[in-house]
């Protein structure tokens, strides 16, 4: 099955469209959203994305966006179902990828379980498009031969992380949803044993027009004095000083 | 400056190119690669997306393909600052995201202390486009909050990973490049700790016509009784339970 096919009545499609510039939504994606019946969308979705969809599609937002409250994970399944039970042809939109912290699988579990036709078609996550973005290279012969990704949401006060086992195996960690916990993120890392002046790189809004970057040290980020606003991917490690600045 | 903006003369846009359906692709890419005068291409991306290229571009191979010898990366970004000195429009154009695994960031600083305009398109990652394609989701809320990427020369003799730190920190391990060190990657993470049931999937040649997948333990890893052939992605952890295989 080509993975760009027109969906069938009745089909759901489990799309990643990255947080950002649509330029840089799959050409699958594009072209799914482009003819469907019903697009069900994630917060993080921009608007020049949402721009692309099929004119004659009813939009149904699924997050907090605009005040709204955010949906629950079994009304999103729920709706999803019943859209296509009733032969709708439906886009599930999610901010990056659909399987990257992006609770896809529930979905895709929840369709398969009701004998619904789906598909999945992978986004960029924002793990990655964030730091090409801000030219930082998450990899490096030199300093990693691993890259981890988290969410912000491990620093919290319940954390059942191994902190120094991870700063043990990964000189280079990407946080999702890293913003609001900064300062948590930062002390975990400083009494895993990582060093005070270790390089933090902040990517705001990555890709959108608004976006910016900021740098300084963990100690910076625990006390308050690196600031980072949602949405932001954060960046911990020494690549940081291989930065190639291309934007600027 | 837009990323999907037509490349100047002497500009360098580094592409990320799935490795596998040119449907994959992003919009900017696309409209890249179609319209440049030179391609740069890895050995990894495919032919349906070179098929894409500008017809009248020159095509350049940087990496074993059909028998030819890997290029050097000294000698590939040599071969980028020429182009581009001599007024070129070239894309660089990496199986998978330029920055992960990629080497993307030589890439990047060499062109940058040369002084030529640059830019970075990143792409869908192996390592997420493949447990995709096997309906793997890589993040569950019940298994992993984290998310490790490595390559399979990890579990080379030469080792410097603290693997046991690795199997504490991360229950879910996508590894790219796994299939000629698989039985080296399962002794290892056996040796650290991980259980012989612990599940093993391995998705090979991921999105193309030729895409296949199998499933097993550790134990069967370790003593090859799982196969992998290159190019695969192996993934290691209990997400592989919720696996939903929405393409057979």
């Amino acid at each position: 099955m080509k993975l760009d096919a027109p969906l069938k009545a009745g089909e759901v499609a489990l799309v990643g469209a990255v947080p950002g510039d649509a330029s840089l939504l799959t050409l699958a994606a594009a072209k799914l959203i482009g003819n469907c019946d019903v697009v069900v969308f994630d917060a993080l979705v921009s608007d020049s994305v949402m721009d692309m969809a099929d004119p004659k599609a009813e939009k149904i937002p699924a997050g907090k966006r605009g005040g709204r409250a955010s949906a629950r994970q079994s009304d999103i399944c729920e709706t999803l179902i019943r859209l296509a039970s009733a032969g709708k042809r439906v886009v599930r939109l999610k901010g990056g990828d659909p399987f990257v912290f992006g609770r896809g699988g529930e979905e895709a579990r929840a369709l398969m379980e009701s004998g619904i036709l789906f598909r999945v078609i992978p986004g960029i996550t924002s793990g990655v498009a964030a730091p090409a973005m801000a030219g930082i290279p998450v990899t490096d012969r030199a300093v990693n031969g691993t890259l981890a990704f988290l969410t912000g949401h491990e620093a919290s006060d319940d954390s059942r992380m191994d902190w120094k086992a991870l700063v043990e195996a990964f000189p280079v960690l990407v946080f999702y949803m890293g913003a609001r916990n900064l300062p948590e993120i930062a002390s975990r890392l400083l009494g895993a044993g990582l060093s005070r002046t270790t390089p933090v790189g902040v990517i705001y809004s990555a890709s959108l027009p608004n976006e910016s970057y900021s740098e300084g040290t963990l100690e910076a980020a625990k006390s308050g004095v690196l600031e980072a606003k949602s949405p932001s991917i954060v960046i911990v490690g020494e690549v940081i000083s291989d930065r190639t600045p291309w934007r600027e």
